[in-house]
């Protein structure tokens, strides 16, 4: 199998408005179920609905993770429950209670009272926890043996489950108490004699995770210590359930794109299939505090008309002062929040990392601010004066920049906030601020 | 055990100070391996260079390929290229061949000597794959099985291996040629007699790469077929060695950093480690594209100084307009480049996109336009030209930024270059360009 195949989204619309419903099906279902879902979510929502229709509901449960909200939430809206519930059943608990989670508790509990008692307690369980946290992305759906197990019992035990074994990597060994003990990856069950006892070759220290730990904090240990699974546990030690990795990747990938969305004020979600209203809105409030930030500017510029009256030409370079400020107050922002996200800064390096960032800020500053000297001269050759003030005005405002750029997300952090939220506009909005301030005043004391 | 113990810096350094190096040695070995070395890369690099020392060749091999570039450098620096051996043999191929490659020629020769001829092979083979793609990533070290073999065939070979087995998941099936013809998951063993034939339990449908494929691909082929390892084939699809989920993590969160970085213009390498120096030359070319903008910007500005000279109050309304410019087409451009890099943009969505954007942008632009006029109008009561112009200028700054931010990674992507490239300062510049001529011609049309 070649690993990508494109599926012509023209010959699905036309087969779909024919009416070649067969055909169309069969299409379908000879590609990958993530291209099918990659497909749909460029179609209409009404295309989306009808084609869904048409999938089996074993084919659907393939697909429906890989929609986008809107087209799921348009799909189940006129579904009946019967319909969703069959769909339910093919699910992994994990995923069966996310989509659960967009119904009302009304539609989900008429869908929950259609599948099996086992498998509606799993899911009601699942439902209870937070989204963004351990127990919220963790399945239910665990392989478990007892402590005092032998190697034959847990093979046996194995043959038993055979169907829903292809993504079992550790058999999890629990205690009477239901209390996790230790971790035996499948595979060391064919290097061993049959009545080898399970303690023998299970590992004894193993990672677990809380079931409140945060998602952010569940990747980087998957990160950390290389893991393909976590056990999720309770207060107790008890087994919940278990992360796989390709949870963890989803979520790696989603907060990274939540960090820069938040950055520059774009909501945390992914902003491509909403629609334009929704777009606008979500970016709209964060554009808010960089509009009020200019308002309070252009105050201030007000308040120094009578210098820049006498000197127009002071005007033309407040957009390359600001401009460099807030370039480089977003470059070290930027770093110093992922550096947060990706857990390479560390609270204790702090004042190191801010003096550091001074430093940077001033050597780049001292560049540019005999570049932008040099260009004042060449543009106006009658007075020195100029060159001083931008010159002395792009250097101090680059350096406040950097120190701003790199405390602000620090700040946040110390003070329990999300670091990245709309860091973006308030920093280069602050910098205005801050780099008209430098510049109007070092004019005044220098012409007036 | 907890999933994370810190480790306390000023215990280590007083310790390595007092010459206390067996106590020193003995409180490390407690820790685990990864959180050694982000400890070590928060010290000196003299202080990191006696403490590798003391440390064993195992040890040393499950630390420096965790330690910071400056770091390895460093201590591979003074070391004896028997030590650099002895430590090189723990590693796997692939990490093998990394740190090699950063020792120059001769020294790599002298250590590649030193290990045995099969190593050897295996690590200057994987040498000359280019670093990014799946050939440089992946590791040579890889489970095989004839086609014709049988179940119990498969199990004693892989009791032969024991030691390496921690973190096979999947064998390879190859034919006599080297071709891979199967996939077969290890726990599949225990579920079946003996004498089953391989071909009987194997996965004839998988996914393989190809050896010069980009790592971001790779990336994405593992989330999408949610993949714990994959194989990498030549050209004739011989087995070369295979890819394993932990390293796609790194790849991802590697891709991730590096787009945002080169967006703000900061280079593509994680910048925290970096000395000052480093970090101030790898921010400074991308800032000179922005500071030529900004000189453009001025002697534009300097055109207009007739209606300036007249209008004083205009040069106050630039920042915000400018700014809130550099705002929106900053959102536009982070979502283009965040959706191309997952795979959420693609190519015959870009007329649909451009055109959201811009009515996102228009919508945004109106509000926006509206709030700031009113500000104008409250701020200088006497005018409503005032009003009108920055409420035009700001409507439309905002609507082209929008567009522009969208057009650009796209024009980019589409001409084959990396859409993240220093497009942040490179499309604040331009609006800067752009809403001066917008702002000025509207004030002097209506203004002269």
């Amino acid at each position: 199998m070649s690993e990508d195949k494109d599926i012509d989204i023209d010959l699905i619309s036309s087969l779909l408005h024919k009416g070649e419903s067969k055909l169309l099906e069969e299409t379908l279902s000879s590609f990958h179920p993530v291209d099918v879902a990659s497909l749909m979510n460029e179609l209409p929502l009404d295309d989306i609905k009808e084609i869904f229709y048409l999938l089996s509901p074993k084919i659907s449960s393939e697909i429906i993770m890989d929609l986008n909200e809107e087209a799921v939430e348009a799909i189940l809206e006129d579904m009946e429950s019967k319909r969703v519930s069959e769909i339910v059943d093919y699910l992994a608990s994990d995923d069966a209670a996310d989509l659960l989670g967009t119904l009302s508790k009304r539609e989900a509990n008429e869908v929950l009272e259609l599948i099996s008692a086992e498998d509606t307690k799993q899911i009601r369980d699942l439902m209870q926890f937070e989204e963004d946290t351990a127990g919220g992305i963790m399945q239910a759906e665990i392989v478990t043996v007892n402590v005092d197990a032998r190697v034959h019992e847990a093979i046996s035990m194995l043959r038993g489950i055979k169907d829903s074994m292809d993504d079992v990597h550790n058999i999890f060994v629990i205690d009477q108490d239901q209390r996790l003990v230790g971790v035996l990856p499948v595979r060391r069950l064919v290097l061993v004699e049959p009545d080898t006892p399970i303690t023998e070759i299970m590992d004894h220290e193993f990672v677990s995770s809380h079931f409140a730990q945060d998602q952010e904090e569940v990747a980087r240990i998957f990160k950390k210590y290389d893991l393909i699974s976590l056990p999720v546990v309770d207060d107790d030690g008890r087994l919940l359930g278990r992360i796989t990795v390709d949870d963890v990747v989803d979520v790696m990938e989603e907060e990274a794109s939540e960090d820069i969305f938040k950055m520059i004020g774009a909501g945390a979600d992914d902003i491509i299939p909403m629609s334009i209203m929704k777009s606008a809105k979500s970016r709209l409030p964060w554009l808010f505090a960089s509009c009020v930030g200019g308002i309070v500017a252009l105050k201030i510029i007000g308040g120094f008309e009578n210098t820049l009256g006498q000197f127009v030409s002071l005007a033309s370079f407040m957009p390359v002062i600001l401009g460099m400020g807030g370039n480089v107050g977003t470059q070290s922002t930027t770093i110093i929040v992922r550096g947060l996200a990706l857990g390479s800064v560390e609270p204790r390096m702090i004042w190191k990392l801010i003096f550091k960032e001074v430093r940077v800020g001033f050597m780049l500053g001292v560049f540019y601010s005999l570049l932008l000297a040099a260009a004042a001269q060449i543009i106006y050759p009658d007075t020195l004066h100029l060159s001083l003030i931008v010159g002395l005005s792009m250097c101090i405002a680059m350096t406040v920049a950097a120190t701003m750029g790199t405390m602000m997300p620090i700040l946040l952090h110390k003070m329990g906030a999300d670091p990245a939220v709309a860091t973006g506009p308030f920093v280069t909005t602050s910098i205005d601020i801050i780099g008209i301030l430098i510049f109007f005043n070092i004019a005044t004391f220098i012409l007036m």
